[in-house]
């Protein structure tokens, strides 16, 4: 299969996928390879003394929920011994937000590719605030994790499963029509989430309704992490294309940014994690930030996030842009994607699809870095979320996707026949 | 007072009201004036051998509602020889979506207008398909409305009295920042009102709260009527005051187009109901329409619906135009009108306030009619919507309004001081 039709299958895949809600679960339940003592975290793999403030930060109150540790100071002793194994969510079919830690007791969200037949996961989003993600620790951090994943998963399974399935890229589309770009910005995908299944929830016999729906709806962020295990079900059948130059992630776990090309399989180019352009809460700036961190690039990857930033003007306003700049930068991603999403349409550029397909072939003949928008974590384990802004993904990690491309293309013109990287 | 410093008072009368949603009780124990047989309707007023078809097909509803017929024949002799009475929402400080009725035991939504201290009143939306505001009346929708202002009810004031009051300014400011113009495009608005209450109504013991939110989150109509009477309690604030040339309702009862301006305090100003310009349900056409109906352009003199078109590209794709059209209405809107809301803002123009406050002067001197975006009734009692379009209100009204408020100023000259109108 030459490049271009390797590329067209590719990029079929990304528009025909049906990412469905269909259940919430234990991660030892359904996670592959979840197992004791193994942490998954965002972006690509990474040893402990190589691990930034917060995605340690959450490390530890992951050890604390799991009660692997009685105190933050026992946690760090047990990681820096050994006694934890770390595996990026990417290699176990999930993703998270900034830290992106799950371990065996949180509940995932099961996000099936219906088109395809996979299977995608994340962890219920915590709100803002002091959250684990942010890579925040203390009691109230983990006393919220085990409500959440304890009597408000009982509740919110049960809704789910009676539900017969939410069709996440009907609610995804809906919303980049109501001024999300579904990355930043969840404040319409939240609340057609809890219209649509406060019914349901309502009626639960498992705890109290009233708090769950509230929790529910008290943070816009709270149907990001569904949105992006949508994305993940839905890149990951686009994967391993032979000669497919598309991308299926982008991903950062605070120290490395990585990429993954379809038909380079789950192979990562790496670089380290750039910095990010922002606005910072009050008493914060760029001395105090990470850098960039999470999976949650997987919305980019998609065809949403910065990609669809014209559809939400309000998320320039957060990470200190003009609605100019919003138009703009989805404009200049058009030069390097493949498509335009079929099904997520942008109001402002006369209902014009979002550029879906990153093409590293694209990105290197132009310069053009691919723009994330994103939170930003203090870089001390232990303090949280701090601000928000812009970043883009490094040039250098498609420079050297290109070059493996370019080494599998002359493997294959030698032997005559593709050949598994 | 001279007319600017007039028109500078009433604007700022509309800019600063704070409407809350504070109950919902039945029309008999709030709605000033309420009696039996007594029929509210839409637009100025009218008799009963002048009305419209849905008009009169929404009335036999009523009538067999509160069971003052037992059949629509029953109802058509009870209206034809005077057994009831007819009289315009607005003379009641209510609002009511095309034929706009509301009987006695009618449930309606309470607005306080926090600055002011006036209310406000609109009964329960039915949401979509057969409904009465439509002019259908069969058992579906007789049903209907004994369960909505029955069970629904109880479930819904209980909820609301238990929020300690919605503002729903805050709300429609939000909605413009997610796609609806407020008029008809309620999306947003009904899925933020579901969230915030889900959990009250989730709790309460009064019914059956799954059919409930699941009511409530069916049509995205749903805040229509709340938004309606949150606009009727702000520009109520800000009728009467001498001198004033800007419109305080437009209002259409299927016969005639109806505005009134705040310094002629209650006169209205009518002209024949226009024709509406849009795109039908399959088979239906232009012929099967009935004439602009309803007091919901009450939301286009406060700064919203067709006047906030720019912020709901997608109702422009709803109502047969481009997504230039939606920001070409919204820009011609700032002509005719006193000023720039400064709560209800478009994204698409940059974040620019709302066109607010029709000057009646400016609409004569430029000859430019105020838009609308609406629904189309079939001009036949007993079918209901058949499609949705734009119309404006007619230039006569305008030209009218400008004569009396001349014929005021002169009699103000000749006395020397202002004249009850």
């Amino acid at each position: 299969m030459d490049i271009a039709a390797a590329n067209r299958e590719c990029l079929e895949r990304m528009q025909k996928a049906m990412p469905l809600l269909v259940d919430l679960q234990l991660a030892s339940e359904v996670v592959p390879g979840m197992h004791d003592h193994l942490v998954l975290h965002s972006g690509p793999p990474l040893s402990w003394d190589r691990m930034c403030g917060p995605l340690r930060g959450a490390i530890i109150g992951a050890c604390l929920f799991e009660r692997w540790a009685a105190t933050p100071e026992e946690a760090t002793a047990l990681a820096a011994r050994g006694g934890l194994q770390f595996e990026p969510c990417h290699h176990h079919r999930a993703v998270g937000p900034m830290a992106g830690i799950i371990t065996r007791s949180m509940q995932v969200f099961v996000v099936r590719n219906e088109r395809f037949g996979n299977e995608a996961y994340a962890t219920i989003n915590m709100g803002l605030g002091k959250v684990l993600r942010m890579g925040a620790y203390d009691n109230s951090v983990i006393e919220r994790l085990h409500w959440m994943n304890g009597e408000f998963a009982e509740i919110l399974r049960d809704a789910i499963q009676r539900s017969g399935g939410l069709d996440v890229k009907n609610v995804l589309a809906q919303a980049l029509q109501m001024g999300d770009e579904a990355h930043n910005r969840y404040k319409a995908a939240t609340s057609l989430f809890v219209r649509t299944l406060a019914p349901k929830i309502a009626m639960s016999k498992f705890g109290d309704v009233e708090r769950a729906l509230a929790f529910a709806g008290a943070s816009d962020s709270f149907f990001l992490n569904i949105g992006m295990a949508s994305c993940k079900a839905t890149l990951d059948a686009a994967s391993g294309i032979p000669g497919a130059t598309l991308v299926t992630a982008l991903a950062r776990n605070g120290t490395e940014f990585g990429i993954r090309v379809s038909g380079l399989g789950e192979r990562w180019f790496t670089s380290p994690a750039p910095k990010i352009e922002g606005v910072y809460f009050p008493g914060y700036g760029p001395d105090d930030a990470n850098p960039d961190i999470g999976d949650s690039a997987i919305t980019e990857t998609a065809g949403l996030g910065a990609f669809a930033m014209a559809a939400a003007p309000a998320i320039v306003q957060l990470v200190g842009g003009s609605i100019e700049l919003a138009r703009e930068i989805t404009e200049r991603m058009y030069e390097i994607t493949a498509g335009e999403h079929e099904a997520f349409r942008i109001p402002a550029l006369g209902f014009r699809g979002t550029p879906v397909g990153i093409d590293v072939r694209k990105v290197v003949r132009t310069g053009i870095e691919p723009v994330i928008d994103t939170g930003i974590a203090h870089r001390e384990a232990g303090i949280g979320q701090i601000g928000a802004g812009l970043t883009s993904a490094p040039l250098d990690c498609f420079v050297q996707a290109v070059k493996a491309l370019a080494e599998w293309k002359a493997a294959e013109r030698s032997t005559g026949s593709a050949r598994p990287l």
